[in-house]
């Protein structure tokens, strides 16, 4: 995952039309560039039609109030959290009291990260509390190995990895419910079964086209997308859900993530179907601007853009004054006179990300569009809350210990609602088969029967083949079968 | 690995020029074929300068056999394991007595082994024997799940995995000194974090160079080249050698295989260079022609085509009888008065892999040439032979038990020279630092000042780059840092 961390603005050679497209993916993420080489905001219903994706709307929220008894979060309310992929199937499970989990992730390039990292876990959290599902939390140091340009060796990602773990818990999960988990830690066994069943269903070309790679790109980077596919199904993780892998691999996932990660599960959800496991579900997040203004998202290795989680109250405040692009006008006069525009105003932007009352940011709107609220005080207001949420978070982060982190990371069933989660399994093919269905453990000696059978079945294809080998040997000569795996079907991104 | 294990014979299609050259790589065996459509035996001089690898001349042997005191096996004598890649640093290794280890592998894409498959065990046992060095055997199900086209899943290669190791230790391979591993069974860890740093150093357009990948191969096996490399470096094994990396990625490694297999370890040899680990070395045997003739292998999949590691004696004379491709001629007048050709003779070849005795073998060459020995006797005397390394190999695939098995593929240090795997460790730096030098291990506490120290390299970094921005932006507005990895070079496979 790569989340709210590549560098922000755009580059505007000089020497080509400055009128550029907008650029989202897992890499990259820029608003539109026009003709006066200005940096649009990004046009995030122009994403949900681009991604073929839906917008939360007011029916599906207050189907979600209506379902799980609570206020949507902020982030919901105000279409920060903009966008889904099949909510709807997670409302359905939750009314029926049917097993689903969570998954979000991170990319850990650095040990620093700013409040634009913390609203998919702050959003990814309120969910967890609401649902009180199981939740996964991966973190991608390996892939943030695979595409780092410095000459970092990989236990210095794993390291990245475990400082922001602490971050992440920092914002309030339950460890009873949560495992996180670094690739380079827990890479192996079900998950990685599971990897490869995946990256034998995508091909070059669909990697290709959905991630925009070249024959400069890294084996390493092209096979990625498995890898955050796979966390997308139960079956992956036998600590949690147990081992019978009928049951969990239809255990559905929710997916809170910044938009910029949807390409990956577009994909997840095309091989779910071939298969047979169930699709992910997903709620997207728009980013959180870089203090220099829409069109950009904050950058951890661009200190100007971003308020770090170590930030004191004294830095919020002289990064906002400095930094933080501004609706309001040029002279106090013409301020109070024609108003500012507290749409493209990044404090006022900050405030709808981190003030929780919503009358009071509603009357902020109409005084600051009408003039009677200046830029210096909704600067201040934006670095008060903002200063307020970070503080809070440093409070929380410096009580969470080594011990703490490991007892997170340990793979192990998680509890939820007083159960084991081992133990809520979804019914399959008419029956609930918990703990009654025999698990293929290639190691046991009972799998020596099936191995039996399976020596027939190849004896039954070799004679088969001999026939048919002899009968075309006699009709022209030896015949050849190429072992190279068939091509997949290329999938269909854009129905998914 | 897919050693010996591709259907045989080439496809002749009907409205195509008949003329083809030959093809070798790791999922395709086949000699060239002539303007008159007839396969020719595979021309392992011209893979030699194709490859650019070395044949083992007479010079080698002799340095062999004067360095290890023993007799070189009747497949180094005889050219069948006739190339190699930096023999002589293995040798200069074991004449210092400095640490190093075998590898070898296979892909376990059925349950049915044949004698072909043998040839690269018996050659590693051998090896693994006089230089009583550390061996791994990788069963890559991984590969073959990717690459297969049938519908088995994944479980059904690990169980092929599992069988197929217990047909290789009845090779007879020392407990003490051998871990088996399968890639579903081992993945993660050490060998996992070796893979990314390779994944990493290889582009998809290097990959495709080297392996003839297409838009439609899937990105499983597209990656697959960096699994199969990262088992050349002790680094991948902290149980075996220990967590010393500094130490165990300078331990080199031999690797018996088969020649088709050549392409991986010249990419993992110019990824060795970048990392600074250890190259490989290499030998290469040749295949064990299929019973219809040179210019193939033999194919589990293909009855007739191979003499398989279940079949009785009964049986074995009955295929060589009726599929062995002869070298005889065509009338018994006609084969006492000119001769048979031995070198095309499918049973003269057999024996040469199977027949100690060099003298015996010289005396069959002789009579069969002069046609004083018949094809029904050379066959009789291929059969007989065939029958008893079978039948040997059999009874020692009786005793194998689930419990041995499991020992064998057990992660753990290994015994050398009565010694502990472990404990035996190259100088590095000037001074062996054999469990002094402490790990990087991330989840350890003291790796909180590491992490420390990571930051402050961040944090002026990020000032830096604050720096760099503002002089940039001054001058002429946003700039841009993608994260897309910088392309690695292109190795030159043709000089490593």
């Amino acid at each position: 995952m790569e989340n709210q961390d590549t560098p922000v603005p755009v580059p505007i050679p000089e020497d080509q039309p400055k009128a550029a497209e907008q650029v989202i993916d897992p890499w990259n993420v820029s608003g539109a560039v026009g003709e006066d080489g200005k940096i649009k905001p990004i046009d995030y219903v122009k994403l949900v039609e681009q991604f073929g994706t839906k917008l939360i709307d007011d029916a599906l929220l207050e189907r979600f109030e209506r379902v799980t008894g609570q206020k949507p979060h902020r982030f919901l309310r105000r279409q920060i959290a903009f966008s889904h992929r099949d909510l709807e199937v997670i409302l359905d499970k939750y009314e029926k009291k049917e097993p689903f989990f969570i998954y979000t992730g991170r990319g850990p390039s650095s040990t620093s990260m700013h409040i634009g990292h913390i609203v998919p876990f702050e959003l990814t959290r309120y969910l967890s509390d609401v649902f009180q599902a199981p939740l996964v939390i991966m973190l991608t140091d390996d892939e943030k190995y695979l595409i780092g340009k410095n000459d970092l060796d990989v236990e210095e990602y794993e390291q990245f990895a475990r400082e922001n773990a602490k971050d992440i818990i920092a914002c309030g999960f339950d460890i009873d419910r949560t495992f996180i988990f670094s690739d380079y830690g827990y890479m192996g066994g079900d998950l990685y079964r599971n990897i490869t069943r995946i990256s034998k269903r995508i091909t070059r070309a669909t990697a290709d086209s959905c991630f925009g790679f070249t024959s400069s790109t890294n084996i390493g980077k092209v096979h990625f997308a498995a890898i955050q596919a796979a966390t997308s199904f139960g079956s992956s993780f036998p600590e949690i859900f147990g081992t019978n892998k009928a049951q969990t691999a239809k255990i559905p996932c929710l997916i809170p993530c910044a938009i910029d990660q949807d390409p990956y599960f577009r994909l997840t959800r095309d091989v779910a179907s071939q298969l047979n496991y169930s699709k992910p579900s997903l709620i997207h997040a728009r980013f959180l601007d870089a203090l220099q203004g829409p069109g950009s998202k904050m950058s951890a290795s661009i200190d100007s853009s971003s308020i770090k989680l170590t930030d004191t109250p004294k830095q919020i405040l002289k990064k906002i004054t400095t930094y933080a692009f501004s609706g309001g006008k040029e002279t106090l006069e013409e301020h109070r006179e024609k108003g500012g525009n507290p749409d493209i105003d990044v404090p006022y932007n900050y405030l709808k990300f981190f003030l929780e009352d919503d009358d009071e940011l509603a009357q902020i709107y109409t005084d600051y569009k009408k003039g009677t609220m200046l830029t210096s005080e909704i600067k201040k207001k934006c670095a008060d809350v903002v200063s307020t949420f970070v503080t809070d978070f440093q409070g929380r982060r410096a009580k969470i210990t080594d011990e703490m982190l490991d007892e997170f990371m340990k793979p192990r069933a998680l509890k939820v609602h007083g159960q084991l989660s081992n133990t809520i399994l979804p019914i399959v093919g008419g029956k609930s088969t918990a703990g009654k269905v025999p698990v293929a453990d290639p190691n046991s000696k009972a799998q020596a029967k099936k191995a039996e059978k399976l020596r027939q079945i190849e004896a039954k294809k070799a004679q088969k083949a001999k026939e048919k080998e002899e009968k075309e040997k006699a009709a022209k000569g030896h015949i050849v079968t190429s072992t190279e795996s068939a091509p997949m079907p290329n999938p269909d991104n854009s129905t998914s």
